[in-house]
Formats: structure tokens, sequence, C-alpha cells
């Protein structure tokens, strides 16, 4: 959900990594990560049990304290006024934020993700995550969006790995991953053709489709998704 | 996959990591993860094109050669025979091995995977990847399998916080995974608990379901994925 959010604002994803929630290891990747690229999203451990503890580490992690965020806190209780579930204090930890930590708004969750300077920490359960996508809009990240087309060809990948590579060569700036696919009687390959200029990747994508005609063979250029 | 079947092997996944195919980021991955963990998986980047660049990039993380293997030649020379798929360069590339690496058999796949050392070099294509399992049925990892229990609670997790930790404390060993889950109308914690010992960890989810059913809601132990 987070890459196919950050590829629609142009943000390239370059890792994913999914850790033990440990402290050191948390603390650690987060430290790694923040210094090496320009954007870091967290998910989940930020709820009231004992196996969340994404918001310490993160505070750890840049030397800050974690106090009770009034704003939250005002949150929490709003949320849970009404309800016959009580805001104990397992859940009022989850108005524990770092300081100095701006809050990430959402429609329906109780427990807030955060921003910290270019680290930005989401809810683990999916709905959630998605809602703090919204909370984001005036503040999110941006870049140009890449251009992403498939080219879906009628033969196996090992048939046309030459033509994409030259394809490949000789469109600067764009790269063209190969994806095989196979059905029962039928087999062939989704090569996505990836660029910056819009111009560049749609000649790429031409350029390939019209190799893998000349070998006698169906080829279709799509947006990706399609 | 590969996590449900390690766990079903006894062994537990510490990290899992999304790299790009960059040379480099490849190799030094590979590196820090072979020496930090007893067993280390990669999947992809073994086939017949231009992106497929794994093979290589292990080879340069153990300083060996790459050599055409005669064995996975012979295999792929006898997958395609028979088809109208030609044997060329781009194919005969899969056959590339490092030297002093061990073929990982499968039944279907044309592009064998290979084990160096503690590195176990699958196949991207999930099907494919399962099979390779099947290969390893003689020279898998192994471990004590860990015995993993649901207790299923009628109540947010916020309101059984203190309950799993105490259960968690008085039971060495024991962990315990808090898994809200929200439907129309209802919600709802699974909270799974892991552990070596399969009594100690039966007596540690038998205690949190007695724990959960004290406070007047529903709690079952059952095995987890049932």
């Amino acid at each position: 959900a987070i890459a196919t959010w950050l590829n629609s604002l142009g943000v390239k994803v370059k890792e994913v990594k999914i850790i033990p929630d440990e402290e050191q290891i948390i603390i650690n990747t987060v430290n790694q990560y923040r210094s090496l690229y320009d954007y870091v999203f967290t998910t989940g451990g930020i709820g009231p049990t004992h196996d969340d503890i994404t918001t310490e580490c993160i505070a750890a992690a840049f030397g800050k304290r974690v106090i009770r965020h009034p704003e939250a806190e005002a949150r929490l209780i709003a949320h849970y006024e009404g309800t016959d579930i009580e805001f104990n204090e397992a859940r009022q930890k989850m108005a524990d934020i770092p300081e100095d930590a701006a809050l990430i708004d959402t429609p329906l969750s109780a427990a807030p993700g955060f921003i910290l300077e270019n680290v930005h920490v989401f809810a683990g359960v999916p709905s959630i995550l998605l809602a703090m996508f919204e909370g984001l809009r005036d503040s999110r990240p941006g870049g140009v969006a890449m251009t992403r087309l498939t080219v879906q060809c009628g033969i196996g990948e090992g048939s046309i790995a030459t033509i994409m590579e030259s394809v490949q060569t000789a469109h600067a700036g764009v790269s063209i991953g190969s994806y095989p696919w196979f059905k029962p009687g039928q087999f062939g390959t989704a090569a996505v053709v990836s660029g910056l200029d819009p111009d560049v990747a749609a000649a790429a994508a031409d350029a390939l489709a019209a190799g893998v005609r000349g070998l006698g063979v169906s080829a279709e250029v799509m947006p990706l998704g399609s």
C-alpha cells in the first residue's frame, strides 16, 4: 500500500525491511535509514499493548523524550467518549508521542501517527494505515511521478532478453523490468518500462513492442495496472 | 511463503529485506546477513534477462567465479528439448552458477536455484519458488518447531494489554503478539502465543484465555491458522 501510494506521488521506494519488535534493531534501522534516504516510513507498534514499542524506539533513535501529547490525549478521550470502552492506562499510552513530533491526522484511528523530521510513523492496521495517507494530504512527500508502461508480450522472457536490454540501453533514464507469467496452455512476459520523462518512456515501450512484433508474436503497450 | 515454510521447520525468521537489483546493494546485503544469521534466502534475479544479476552478485559477495555448470546446462537442454523454445544465449546464462555451489533440485523449473554455504538462492516466480522447497527435502534447514497458539478474544487489545504482559512475564520463553481485528459490528483481538516448549506455550495460552474470560468476555485457544 505504501509503495503504491509513494509511486503515485513520484517517490521511488528503495528498500523495504521487516524487522522484529526488538528495541535495538528498531533504533539502529531507523537511524541507518533516516540518514540514507529522503523519507522513512514505519508501520505498526503504536498501539496500547506490551509489544507496541515503536514510539519509544523512534524517540530513542532521535535522542528525544516521549511526552504525553495534549492534543493526542484530547483526541483519544473524544474517540472513546460515548463508547463502553474504557480509556485505561494501556490506551492512554497511545497519547505518548516523541517531543517535537507532528501528529498525523486521520479520520478514523484512536492511535495517532506522527512525523519526526523525515520519519513517518504509521499504524499497522491496514485500514488505519490507509486513512493516514489522507492525513498527509497537505504535507505529503513529493517528487516527479514516474511514467510506467507495461508491454505485454506473447513470448517467454528468454526470447526477448536481448531486445529488452538494447531498448533500455538506447533510451537514457529508462529501466525495464521483466516479469514472466504462466497460465495453463499460455505463457508470456510483462515488461514494465519506467522513466521520469513520459516521452522517452513511451518511445522505449513502442520500440520494445515493435522489436517483439518483429519476432512474429503479439506485443501490446498499456499503462501499468490496466 | 518462505516464512511459513521456515516456521514449519522450526526456523525463526528474523528479518526480511526487499532491495533493488543494484549490484553493490545486493553484495553488501548478502555479506551482512550471511554473517549475522544462520541462513539467508534470496528470491529472484536468476532468470535469463538483463535485470537478472543475482547469481553474479552472490558470487562476488563470496569472492567466487561464476562457471557454466555442466549439470545445470544438461538439465536446461533437456528442459527445452521438444519445445519450440530456443536454448539461446540468454537462456544459457541460467546455467551459470558460482563455483562450489550446490544446485537445488526442482521438478519444474528451467533456471536452477543453488546453495552456497548458508545462502540459498531461489527463483522469484512463486510457483517455481514453492517447487524449490521440495528440492530441499533432504538438506533443508532445521530447528525445533515453535508451538504457536491463537487466543481469540472478544475484546479490544487495549482492554487486555496488562493481562497479556503479565502472562508473557510469567511464562519463560513465551512471546505474545497482539493482532486487533475489526468487522462491521464486531471487533476483537487475536493474541498469538509462541514458544519452543509446547507445554509452557499451552499453559500460557490457557492462562491468557482464563484471564480474558475473567473480564466476562469470550476467549478461545486454537492452533495458529485454524
